[in-house]
């Protein structure tokens, strides 16, 4: 099947939302905290999630301002922190409920049932059940002039991860660490045994 | 383990380079196909794509300026167009082999052996291996102050996609489409059965 831009402009809009939000490809999940101005704690499900750079370690994020992260983006904007929480399979439906729109004076640690933790004095709760969380400091905020959604460039201030996924080289095994991946808006996977190539050479 | 900024900041650089290449999660892998001005096509895997939104249907790319995908930006600036191939677990090895350092008058698709298409007029060479291609009309680059990566924002101007894997409400079933993820910079997965979750309520 072709579809040129006019005709991916007439699709309806359901159908156009789930094949877009699926066709870049399979997507990170992470549970993303943060703590609001008054003291309000909030968790919201992200599959937004890219890699910037190692050195310094930088992670770009993608916010809706008029989506159920809404408080996710308030409170980053507010508190200049967050974190990032890599969801695991045997967790990810809790991590989905987090996107319905519960009002803003309820945390949705609380509503879902998950375990929530700080780090010292961090500004934003980290997620008990994440094997990977990650401390993040917003260094940008990018507005996306097409559509009105932020991209955001934060740095990783502390990296909290279990030690036996980590190879003697660095990488961590995501399979072992029983990560979830998802398509789209609703998929989700576990991620499976992960091939590892050496580095290629003409 | 708990690391800070400053642990961060004193690893080994390769071994840092792998811990944070992977921190991200699982990732999408595509084969970028251009051409440049002077009419030579090049191929090259990115695992840096992410969904920037569905109407207009935008994505976004990290392109490091001293690597080796310098040929492809080089290329998208002096045309504005690239295409998108998601590259599938029965060719991965293929589009690993794009990442090696090349000289600059050769083409990759000959070199690993990828078969290449056009569209129409459009500028820019599409890989026959890939069930899901996209053709790429750059709207923005974004310097990241930080690093000096760029961050590319292209509009999908083709969607060729093969129509078998099209869930009816839109939906495309990347396992049926035998797609291949990645983590870090050298491991490589087949996306499994993906669950598809209902809407989440209140």
């Amino acid at each position: 099947m072709i579809l040129s831009a006019k005709d991916i402009a007439s699709l309806s809009k359901p159908y156009r939302t789930q094949l877009i939000n699926a066709i870049s490809g399979p997507k990170p999940i992470h549970v993303v905290g943060t703590i609001s101005a008054e003291g309000k704690t909030n968790a919201a499900i992200f599959s937004s999630i890219i890699h910037l750079g190692a050195d310094p370690p930088l992670l770009g994020m993608v916010s809706r301002p008029d989506s159920v992260d809404r408080h996710t983006l308030r409170n980053i904007r507010s508190t200049g922190f967050y974190t990032l929480n890599m969801v695991g399979f045997d967790w990810y439906k809790k991590a989905h409920q987090t996107s319905a729109r519960y009002p803003d004076d309820v945390s949705e640690f609380e509503l879902v049932d998950l375990g929530m933790t700080f780090q010292g004095v961090f500004p934003a709760p980290f997620v008990v059940e994440a094997d990977i969380k990650m401390g993040m400091k917003l260094l940008n905020e990018w507005p996306v002039p097409q559509n009105g959604t932020s991209f955001l460039i934060g740095q990783i201030e502390w990296l909290i991860i279990q030690e036996d996924i980590i190879c003697e080289d660095g990488w961590p095994d995501l399979h072992a660490a029983n990560v979830a991946g998802c398509v789209g808006l609703d998929g989700y996977f576990k991620i499976p045994e992960i091939i590892r190539l050496p580095y290629a050479k003409p």
